[in-house]
């Protein structure tokens, strides 16, 4: 089965209180976006990338592209003003059977195996959401205030959502609506059930200069490049 | 106003994959909850702390306390099933009108500031809790499956809970039920509404090696005690 990987890498980083987006600060001198890229990479020699880039960043990331060495040529876009949109655009570039990687560049701590068995799940199930327990006590926010809920009620999301292109793409021709949090809530909107794994501790997201600290607490220094 | 600090240290640290219960593990050379302990007295010279313990380690934690070098005696006691009878327990010891904080031990990374903050809010509000929002998409489990809520329907709840004596106190006068998921919870049931405030980002839950190594990061070596 065809493997495809859309990196949406169009965001801001408004939240780390830099200039340059989060996906391109450097840990061990490298781009968070290149050990992201390095990790599919490692995952399945023939995987086709597509990378969605900020327009203000698009040679910044092409210039990442340069130095991964993949077997298929990593293809890059420019995002939407949502990550819908951003998504929208990366999977307009598939045209062909396969299963569908969409991945947070900015969690750059997952490893091989969780990409290896959200496409075996979503081989069998259709789609692989993973999906880790909160840790601290919830509070559910309703229109009047807000009431206590039981940890085990809800799960927090990551990335990649895996799906089968099948299933996917059509659910993706549709118009942007509020409730389209994540690549799941797409699809269900569409009418599929989605299937959850687990995923993994270490895959944050990277959003403060902590995370910051973090990564580069667990990533080795790049040895060289795949 | 009189203040009380209930710190709940009677866990057991499974989730580490240790043996030694993780408010004892070392952090430059000093456990976890001597951490806590000082950030507490830290922040109010006067402050009254009262710290549950497991009783299999009850003299490991009077050994924390003989650091501390505190204003009022660290009182401590043996924690029950649950961390509502470790709480009721620690409770128990309180009977004068006064500001209380329940405090998990393992969140070593609070910073005075929230404390001072918790404080203030207490006298005029009668309770307040630090929440944060969450980072990751959302998925709310129910009885035949589960859906994408908003990621702005929820919150993510921390410690110090904090609480006037004449509400928290008669609050606690009750059975354990499943649904008491925090001190908020177990007031909210006694008919009170709860007070929400601005958490921290890095005051975390020291649950995985992960977060040990990101609190250690974090945490100056200690240079001497307070």
């Amino acid at each position: 089965m065809k493997k495809y990987a859309v990196i949406v890498a169009a965001g801001s980083g408004i939240r780390m209180g830099s200039v340059l987006p989060k996906q391109f600060l450097l840990i061990h001198n490298k781009p968070i976006l290149w050990y992201t890229l390095h990790t599919f990479l490692k995952s399945y020699k023939d995987i086709n990338i597509i990378l969605v880039l900020p327009a203000e960043y698009y040679d910044t990331g092409l210039a990442v592209c340069d130095e991964m060495n993949a077997a298929y040529p990593i293809r890059a876009v420019v995002g939407g003003d949502t990550r819908f949109h951003s998504v929208q655009k990366g999977l307009s570039l598939i045209d062909e059977e396969s299963i569908v990687f969409i991945h947070d560049a900015v969690r750059c701590l997952l490893s091989p195996s969780l990409i290896h068995h959200c496409f075996e799940e979503t081989q069998k199930f259709g789609s692989a959401i993973p999906c880790v327990d909160a840790r601290d006590s919830i509070r559910l926010i309703h229109a009047t205030g807000h009431k206590s809920i039981k940890r085990s009620e809800i799960k927090l999301v990551q990335t990649p959502q895996t799906f089968q292109s099948a299933i996917l793409l059509p659910a993706y021709q549709t118009n942007y609506q509020e409730e389209f949090t994540d690549d799941a809530s797409v699809v269900e909107a569409a009418g599929y059930e989605v299937h959850l794994v687990d995923g993994e501790s270490n895959n944050i997201k990277i959003t403060t200069p902590l995370d910051l600290a973090i990564a580069e607490e667990l990533l080795d220094p790049p040895q060289f490049s795949v």
